[in-house]
């Protein structure tokens, strides 16, 4: 892995084999990111789930062979004081057709170029919000009555 | 909505049920937006109707159940002094298939994460071409002869 | 073609028959780009082929008909001190469907709204990496023993 810093942005390459997740959040404790958004990022998975948010629960989509990133963006918030990472993507096969939506999990494949704006100073949450089931981006927790 | 600012980015959470084009421009008149990128969009949608430009008008797609949005990218210009708002975007359904193009509407659903980078001091149009019978992008009004 | 700058960042809008790497490689000579992200763009391509790499070579896929750009992402390095233009995308055509990859060549429709973040002072490299057979992005060219 790479990663070299800008200002609030960094372009990171990661590298073949690299738990996809697994690394960002090592990036983001590492550098004490609590706040960004992950611009995005295009390269390939080796391997990847997608969910469908069906109202209950995640339905899931396995890649069965490598696939190119063609769009991944999201956000890095802090939940219980640790990295939360929330990704959208989509990937396309070898018949060029695309699918993709909330990435569960997901490893690189070749090599995975991605930009991401921190927000130094400031720390975003991803709370649990009860009535949805889903822990929710909150752009300024503690600004609740 | 939630809204926070950092130089010239802004960070957005539109919440479920929300019409996306009027939150947007509401968002470019209360923030006095003339000029600025819709960097990318995450969530989902309740509803949205996509376009196909078949070189005469847009081909509708209407989604008949909420996706996941997956791409969202954009401008937001000013045409007759009003915010005009251009995106598009790709969605997955339960299938995990994308579909996508211009996005003529949408409703968020669940909530709608999005970056957009703003040009304070400049004023991007988006005039009628006539000749295309579309309007578009202009990056620098009133610099031509 | 239009581009306006706000500190590193670049806005452009390509128009309708460009050669999509033509104009960003002539953009990046004349404005001395080495390092960069191709954050997004939208709009429409005339003609596109997109590749799927299955280890050994892309697999093309020519686009037939116009279709509407909803994701193109990548990176601008120098290789043999020329730009290296690297874009991964996806379109949907009549039936609103995607097909997407890595970009091989395309040519603008319409017109093509783009946001690129320059990384001034930085030169990214794009080396053959001959043990996977592609030019892989070196975000630290010249860091290593």
């Amino acid at each position: 892995m790479q990663a070299i810093r800008d200002g609030p942005e960094w372009v990171l390459r990661l590298d073949d084999g690299q738990d996809l997740f697994e690394t960002l959040v090592g990036f983001a404790n590492r550098e004490q990111v609590s706040a960004a958004t992950i611009v995005f990022g295009i390269g390939m998975f080796r391997r990847a789930t997608f969910g469908y948010w069906d109202g209950k629960q995640y339905q899931p989509h396995d890649l069965e062979v490598p696939h190119e990133v063609v769009a991944l963006h999201g956000t890095i918030a802090r939940a219980d004081g640790m990295p939360s990472v929330h990704l959208h993507g989509a990937v396309a096969g070898p018949d060029h057709r695309l699918v993709g939506g909330h990435l569960l999990r997901a490893t690189v494949g070749v090599l995975q170029e991605m930009l991401v704006r921190t927000f130094p100073g400031r720390t975003f949450g991803r709370p649990l919000v009860e009535s949805w089931g889903l822990r929710m981006l909150d752009l300024e927790p503690g600004e609740h009555p």
